[in-house]
């Protein structure tokens, strides 16, 4: 694919936008029912492809938590299927007027709901990607250019095929899911160019993937690094319930970017609160990291280092401080933290407050898990990525984050004098 | 400045963000009326540095409309410090819950404005964007970068020191008003690059500038390239509204980005409605540039080509379309038009529909003039600049524009199972 195949390409997925975004809601799920019907009907073909990938990855001895990202069972294709389903049955943001208001001279101004246009989907492993971020872009009216891992390509291949082809099923263009099938970076590079004809990119993955595509792209990215997540458990916390809430945060899933990797503990809770809890995280294998006051309540435990408060563990790994005051627990956040998730564990009503309005992160809870930071439990319907810059989105991203507002105006007439 | 001195500058402005976003209205109203009083009471050090500005300028012999922009005298300092004061009265968005839900675990989610954090303005010759985009940046909680037209350079000087210094009497930090103060392009571009910092740029001015500042930007930039507005004339249009508002749309100001560059017509009305419509235009002094079909049904008129399409005049110049169905004139729009403002006449409801949905605009409007497409026109109180691409803003960009939408979130203990 050199620059004018490009170039072409992205033409084309703009194109496609455009009729998908004057497209109605009963199109685009006719859409959506014909995609999950068909790769329903194609598994076999989409599982033969799947087995090629798998060769080549058991050949290049790769681990077997990636094999098991990469490899598509019947399971999976149903979990694929269902989920095209579920994202059928939201309700469609586009069109909705979010608020109207009339002017003096009679101007009815309004805000309507429309897509983006294309979207620039960068993803690792998994291939289930392929197919849920095509059912969110198809649903919000727009068209997507997905690009996943190279080692998935045949995996990915198969899918977008029967996804593409699916939709002209319902009349709309097929060009409106297309897969960037070589693995030459150069060819990626070039489309995060395409910056009249491409209107987001989102990265999801590992740092490293990650920052590759922000340093290249002239496309606005909407990305998160890492997720540090903090838990502050105040002077007057029910213990009790930090406890629960801080066990949970940091051990029912430690891989995932909401995960807890920083517990700071109001001095006046510590001494009563720490020796418990870290006792219990300690029988769960957690291994602590503690700042010199943790270490002298709970003595023998390993001393946290100015990096541990940087570092996203995504592991059974914890970094406790014990802190003077709910400002020394808002500041430590803010210059450690990654703008993700962060909680605290109080009953003083103002202190809640001043967590929700100076936390400068995403999701800001108050006595609850940090866990609940993801679109489906924050009851978004869906989710396509998690942002932690404030432009277009902060925090988990839905449907709604797929579109933009424009102004509709009705008159009768009105000229400016 | 060199590399070190730009990062710690940038530094400076997030803390003073922070500080800004945490204060209250009531803060930031005794920071803006602050900011009022001392620009008036030290008009004369203004004016006197204006004066060495339009001296070099003067000198430089600039045309006679750069030095009516640049000049500030006591009319110029006045509708400053009005529009600080209107600012002031505006309401404030930070803090506002748009939103809020109950999940079904008990959650309470809500989402919470808050300011963006750090935003660079950089414009040209006028000085009261100095004032004006200080007191948006202000009343929204966010530090904000100026950097001026360098011919304005001792105005912009005197201008933000009053202004950075007018904080302090509220306990605000100074450093959210900060100013680039030298014309080394390097520099800006040095601030440019620093997306970890600086949240948003907006360019105001001229094409040239916002492509070098587009080009060279790691941050995200909303801007407008250019404003090839339309109206378009249905078949079934009231001719007489079609007059007014297309005489409006083009004579009113034509050196404004939504002026009306191009008239289509659909070939229904045209040989009712153009030869009157052009007599009135010819009488104006504007200059027509017309289709085949419109040069026969009104003789002698210079031909457009395909480039009077995609050209903003920003003058008494017009080009005019006649096409066959509102199809077509939504496709020209689409495929010529710059994604700011069109409209369209007609009394059918089905196609004002259509060409809401259609019209792939910022500003889409029935029945109206395109002038109406102004913060102030549509009634956000304040316009810090319009965006035409449709990541975070669509359209003319008020005061909530300043803001992102975190999640924030009530609970009792919530845990994920």
């Amino acid at each position: 694919m050199n620059k004018n195949d490009v170039t072409d390409r992205a033409h084309r997925a703009k194109q496609a936008g455009l009729t998908l975004g004057a497209a109605g809601t009963a199109k685009k799920d006719r859409a959506l029912q014909n995609m999950a019907d068909r790769l329903m009907d194609q598994r076999t073909v989409i599982m033969e492809a799947n087995a090629v990938d798998m060769d080549k990855a058991r050949k290049q001895g790769v681990p077997a938590a990636f094999l098991d990202r990469l490899v598509i069972t019947e399971k999976t294709i149903a979990s694929m299927v269902d989920s095209i389903r579920e994202v059928r049955a939201l309700r469609d943001p586009v069109g909705e007027i979010t608020r109207a208001w009339t002017r003096p001279n009679g101007l009815l101004v309004g805000r309507m709901r429309i897509p983006l246009g294309v979207i620039l989907m960068i993803y690792e492993a998994r291939p289930n990607v392929t197919a849920d971020a095509s059912a969110l872009c198809i649903k919000s009216g727009n068209a997507v250019i997905l690009k996943g891992g190279s080692e998935a390509i045949h995996s990915n291949r198969a899918i977008a095929g029967v996804l593409s082809d699916a939709l002209k099923g319902a009349d709309l263009p097929s060009e409106a899911i297309q897969l960037i099938d070589t693995p030459d970076k150069d060819v990626l590079y070039e489309f995060l160019k395409q910056d009249e004809l491409i209107d987001l990119v989102i990265p999801r993955g590992g740092e490293g993937l990650i920052r590759a595509v922000a340093e290249h792209s002239r496309i606005p990215v909407l990305k998160h690094y890492k997720g540090i997540c903090h838990i502050f458990v105040d002077a007057d916390a029910d213990l009790s319930m930090a406890d629960s809430v801080c066990f949970n945060a940091k051990v029912q899933r430690p891989g995932v970017c909401n995960a807890m990797e920083t517990l700071l503990v109001h001095k006046d809770s510590a001494a009563e609160f720490l020796p418990g809890m870290i006792d219990r995280y300690t029988k769960a294998g957690v291994e602590i990291r503690g700042c010199e006051r943790t270490q002298k309540i709970v003595p023998g435990i390993q001393p946290a280092s100015e990096q541990d408060w940087f570092t996203e563990y995504l592991d059974l790994i914890l970094s406790v401080r014990v802190v003077d005051s709910i400002d020394q627990a808002i500041e430590h956040i803010n210059k450690y933290g990654s703008h993700h998730t962060d909680s605290i564990i109080t009953k003083n009503v103002e202190h809640s407050m001043r967590f929700f309005r100076e936390v400068d992160s995403s999701t800001v809870l108050v006595n609850a898990s940090t866990r609940f930071s993801d679109g489906f439990q924050l009851g978004l319907g869906a989710e396509i990525g998690i942002s932690t810059s404030k432009l277009h989105a902060f925090g988990p991203m839905g449907l709604e984050e797929l579109t933009a507002q424009k102004f509709v105006i009705m008159g009768n007439g009105q000229i400016r004098e």
